[in-house]
């Protein structure tokens, strides 16, 4: 695929996008936004637009200006106002009284982040994460706890996250030591660093909690050992375990012997009280074990259909990663609010004459102005078409693979695959939201440093979801470990240095593995007849740039990783330290090449027409601004020379003219909440009467 | 200085950099950091101290948790803290009453946005902004008020921006016409786009504003016109004009026909009260002129030594750029106690073992999280070399050009440099200052969320940096516009438009002016013998490499532009707009060069040492993250090859490695003071019966 032309002077034949249609009127406008709106919202359109009607009823917007308490009595309140519309119940099976729906449940709790994320988050934190945890890890005996949790009846909190552990949840510290004198478990906090920390509910709202510990069945009588902060004081662990422990009584008091702390003010989230837990030789019931992976018997017999602790442990985790996309999805929601708002300002506010005689332009109007909004449009876009594929397949797996202790190979893969595309779209999409989020503010002037106009709320509250659910670092190097492990389940247990050391062999055969997108992909790519002269807008010559991009940053990876194979453990772990950061670049060429795909994939669904016509310049800007942000590469690679780069660079920006005047019907295939974008910052000024104080300390004189 | 060695496959000789020395202990590492600090304080290092030590004394440190009337209140008595120690009267005159040390001032003020940002903008909006317009404004009859304003007997506010017109300042719509009848001007807000908004103080504290209005002198008497709405109702202009109007009464009361608005919540600065203005013809004495570049007669006479309109309102901007200064500097200030705190936590927090044979490491010992932060590290040390300088400048022209109206050609390009070089920097320093900050956030986990940490209140408070005092964009344009006429007096009032199709017929004489720092980088670039083989870390080859980057963006610019001059004004001013983002390119290679620049003047003054061995390595991260950032333009001009930019990526790898150990130290020489670095996420926890909550619910039992 290398290129060999080096005139480099003029832009060949093909490299200008074609100038879409001369603006329709406003009925043609909202029907190609109608059309974009029904591609994006994928298969859960009516799950998404009863949320918005939900939203809009209720004015479930985020308000980052009350008192903290009140903040979270509204939250609070606010949860069942989500109930009431019944989708919460979509995450539970329906012998539990649920309606099995997840892929429409993740999809309302996604459009509510994009009014409200403190909201989203509670109510991700009670029935995804702490009902989740009881619905995926627990057994029939626990089916009346998650009809309470179901129903609101029982709030409860997820301890997984410790103080001293928050990535790196298998060497979490908490102990849960079984007593066959009494039938019950021993919950007990042996070191500060083993406090729960961060823990969503806790502070306030949950009497109950889904507590990870290290799971210890001794062999004699419970007897505490001499200093229980020493690791490996109680013998052998089982590996981390989850187990319900009651928080507090029937009035809201803290049961003795555990400990809550308030985190009170944080960055952003007002509406969630997080707090820490500190466990002082708490005792539960044996019933109380999260048993469907693993049991202690009465008698304080472990067994477990899964062999291995870490191949449990993950088993576990696997069975937990909808936490994951709903928050990627969630930020995902954010940005595409701020964009709107951001965009719609931009087609609203006049600034600056370039001359005189000129009138003063819309901030749209400038071309800079277009390059900051346009291609974070076209990745919100890109991203969406990847989360609705990841919903789906979470979708078809949760029902293809009921029982996970006894997958086929395929299943295995298949699950591998969809937890590293959830930590990798976790990354991509919280990334994003947080430099969205920033550029929409800024593109805002002062007016985005108000409250009253959410940008700096959003800012706020999304920040935290770059680090939450998995710190993006460590998301993005568990998509690059897949990648190097083919999503085999036998090394998907290990360690990045294991993997490295003891996993390697089958360099040759490393599975290559497409989505679902394959076919359509595999016949673009084949559609390429002649690499030297393809134009940049050939979806095709795309796709190559983009999986070369992935291949070979994957194969000299693997070269430069390999020699650890035969050094000291501290050489090979300094090794691999040392090319964190290439493996990182290549998880997001990962990431770049499946999103690329989907993006494809809802593209050729749509029938021809102005919106197709749109969307091919989405997926255009999608694909050469990441070109642009790797040109350096290309280069060094020549995969693409210097004329190549360059007319990448002067492409991107005749793509965002032709985009511009479209921006607004861009936005609106959001379909954000009309209570939402009920800002100031958009209201109609053009009433000279209309000399309105949002709040006035003096109406008339004096104060 | 076309590289054409195309080998590319191994590094040349000299393209290592070497290891720092071994750690040296406790004693050693403090006598670097002392050395670094000196450096970096440069000539303020005694007014910086006393601004630490005032920090230390009184607690002033952000709080992001205070209600909203508690937190202005705070801030407010505050100010008096600040005006204890003396340093605001460095920015006044000595006639004033003041001391004459605008650098001192400044540096004591950057020094507090290190602990506060809420109180450093407060104390620029009263010192600063509303003492700086009477100051540099007004003439003798206004010194009363400059000593009331001074002692802080006259809280007031700085009326400049508008809702319609925040950049655009020269569009002002607020009107000030003179009434010859009564010897007073009338202030009225003609439309809701005029309202002034987001000015600081005048949501609660100020009693008298500077207000920035269209100045007219109608020949006949004064006459409401018909529509006082419709531009050029009452006639010409004599431009922009500053007028002092009192706001409150003696009991705080707003005055009658003052409208005052509260803009309440932001996305930070909770300390700063906010608000805005609406004028319904308030009357004010015709001695309320701030006259010292314009004046109005009894009779109504308009005089001025400055003939043009445009002209003198860039002399008044002149006048008034030390804001724009403390803004970047202080946003620079918040950047390095960010990063003082995520590199100290770094530094101690441990997590993830690469094996269970081998212990848990520091975070700081994974080269990706160096590689988070070191260059962020660097960056600010070179740009707080960049911010001294421009302060010594300022302090050094305020002194030799006492009468702005009678400046020499020299003065004069002087001052159009400084002001190119303040707009620059400040939004070099701000958008430095907005990466960084975050960065350091995501790098602290979610610890780094929490609102006890500072990080999160640093970065809502810096938030607004970014787009008051001049948005970025605007101001990085500024710069590329005194570029594009080589500081020329003459031209530096004409807008980019007029400059393309006025301005440029003297391309062949463009004015490559250097600072202070010329000699040594002259001696430097000539010492460059053989540029094929030069290394990477020669800082000759540096200062060329960023030099020829800076030159090609600005002639092929050039080249790009040059044909609008024969265009019709629309024709042209598209063709200007579709240039907006190469002439920003060409605005940040200037900055970039500028900064180096400085970085060098001050490692060449430090005596041959290890925190010498540390600066320049400091200098090779800075400039060597610049080439990786651009390595796609230094290939597409054959300035790198791919073997070199590669080399470049390996370099500062190895670069992160060798400072790693310093990391702490580095920091330490930001001298952050004690009381601000005393937060949770760096306390002691080695302690095992520390085990404290920051704020406890419950801590027996029962809530």
């Amino acid at each position: 695929m290398t290129n060999t032309d080096t005139t480099g002077l003029t832009r060949r034949d093909g490299d200008t996008p074609e100038k879409l249609r001369a603006l329709a009127d406003d009925a043609q406008r909202a029907a190609v936004a109608a059309e974009l709106k029904a591609a994006l919202d994928g298969p859960y359109a009516e799950a998404r637009d009863a949320a918005r009607a939900l939203i809009d009823a209720k004015g479930l917007r985020a308000d980052d200006t009350l008192p903290l308490d009140e903040a979270r009595e509204r939250t609070m309140s606010q949860l069942f106002d989500v109930l009431s519309t019944g989708s919460p119940r979509g995450s539970f099976r329906k012998d539990h009284g649920g309606t099995e729906d997840i892929g429409a449940t993740l999809a309302s709790l996604e459009t509510v982040g994009g009014a409200d994320l403190s909201l989203m988050v509670k109510a991700g934190v009670q029935w995804g994460l702490w009902g989740g945890a009881v619905e995926n890890l627990g057994t029939d005996r626990h089916i009346p706890l998650i009809k309470d949790i179901m129903e609101l009846r029982v709030p409860g909190s997820f301890g997984m996250t410790e103080r001293g552990h928050g990535s790196d949840v298998q060497s979490l510290e908490t102990t849960a030591v079984y007593d066959r004198a009494t039938g019950e478990f021993v919950i007990h906090t042996p070191t500060p660093m083993a406090e729960k920390w961060y823990i969503g509910n806790a502070a306030k709202d949950a009497t109950k909690a889904a507590v990870f510990c290290q799971l210890y069945t001794p062999a004699g009588d419970y007897e505490e050992p001499a200093d229980a902060s020493v690791p490996g004081s109680w013998g052998e662990t089982h590996g981390v375990h989850c187990l319900v422990v009651d928080l507090r009584d029937a009035e809201g008091r803290v049961l003795p012997d555990v400990h809550v702390g308030d985190h009170m003010y944080k960055g952003g989230l007002k509406g969630v009280d997080n707090g820490t837990l500190r466990f002082d030789h708490v005792r539960v019931p044996r019933e109380n074990l999260l048993n469907r992976f693993a049991d202690v018997s009465e008698a304080g017999e472990y067994s477990s259909p899964i062999e291995s602790d870490g191949a449990r442990f993950f088993t576990m985790l696997g069975a937990l990663i909808r936490g994951r996309i709903t928050v990627g999805a969630s930020a995902g929601s954010a940005a595409r609010t701020s964009l709107a708002i951001a965009t719609k300002y931009a087609n609203k506010r006049r600034q600056f004459a370039a001359d005189d005689s000129l009138p003063e332009s819309k901030l749209i109007e400038h071309r800079k102005h277009r390059l900051r909004l346009i291609p974070l449009i076209a990745k919100s876009y890109a991203l969406q078409t990847a989360s609705n594929k990841l919903i789906s397949r979470l979708n078809e797996l949760e029902t293809s693979i009921p029982d996970r202790t006894n997958m086929t190979k395929e299943q295995s893969a298949d699950q591998r695959e969809l937890e590293a595309h959830a930590a990798a779209l976790k990354a991509a999409n919280t990334t994003h939201a947080t430099r969205t989020i920033q550029e929409c503010r800024e593109a805002c002037g002062g007016a985005g440093y108000m409250a009253e106009n959410l940008l700096t709320t959003f800012k706020d509250d999304s920040d935290v979801f770059t680090t939450f659910e998995g710190d993006n670092v460590v998301m993005i190097q568990l998509a690059a470990k897949e990648l190097l492990t083919g999503f085999s389940r036998e090394m998907g247990n290990l360690g990045p240095l294991e993997i490295v050391r003891f996993g390697l062999d089958n360099f040759g055969t490393l599975l290559k593995r497409r989505t679902a997108a394959e076919k359509i992909i595999q016949n673009l790519v084949d559609s390429v007849t002649d690499r030297e002269t393809t134009s940049l807008f050939d979806p095709a010559y795309q796709v190559e740039l983009l999986t070369e991009r992935e291949d070979r940053l994957l194969m000299s990876l693997i070269r430069r990783i390999r020699p650890a194979r035969k050094m000291s453990t501290e050489a090979a772990a300094a090794l691999v330290d040392s090319c964190q950061d290439h493996m990182l670049s290549c998880a997001w060429a990962h990431v770049d090449r499946i999103v690329l795909e989907t993006l494809l994939e809802t593209e050729s669904a749509l029938p021809d027409s102005q919106a197709k016509k749109i969307m091919e310049q989405i997926r255009d800007v999608y694909v050469l601004d990441i070109i642009n942000g790797n040109s350096g590469w290309y280069q060094e690679q020549n995969l693409l020379n210097g004329a190549r780069t360059k007319a990448a660079r002067a492409a991107l920006n005749d793509l965002v003219d032709s985009l511009g005047p479209w921006s607004e019907t861009l936005v609106d295939a959001f379909a954000v909440p009309a209570s939402v974008l009920d800002v100031p910052l958009l209201e109609d000024v053009s009433d000279p009467t209309a000399l309105t104080f949002r709040s006035v300390t003096n109406p008339a004189a004096g104060m």
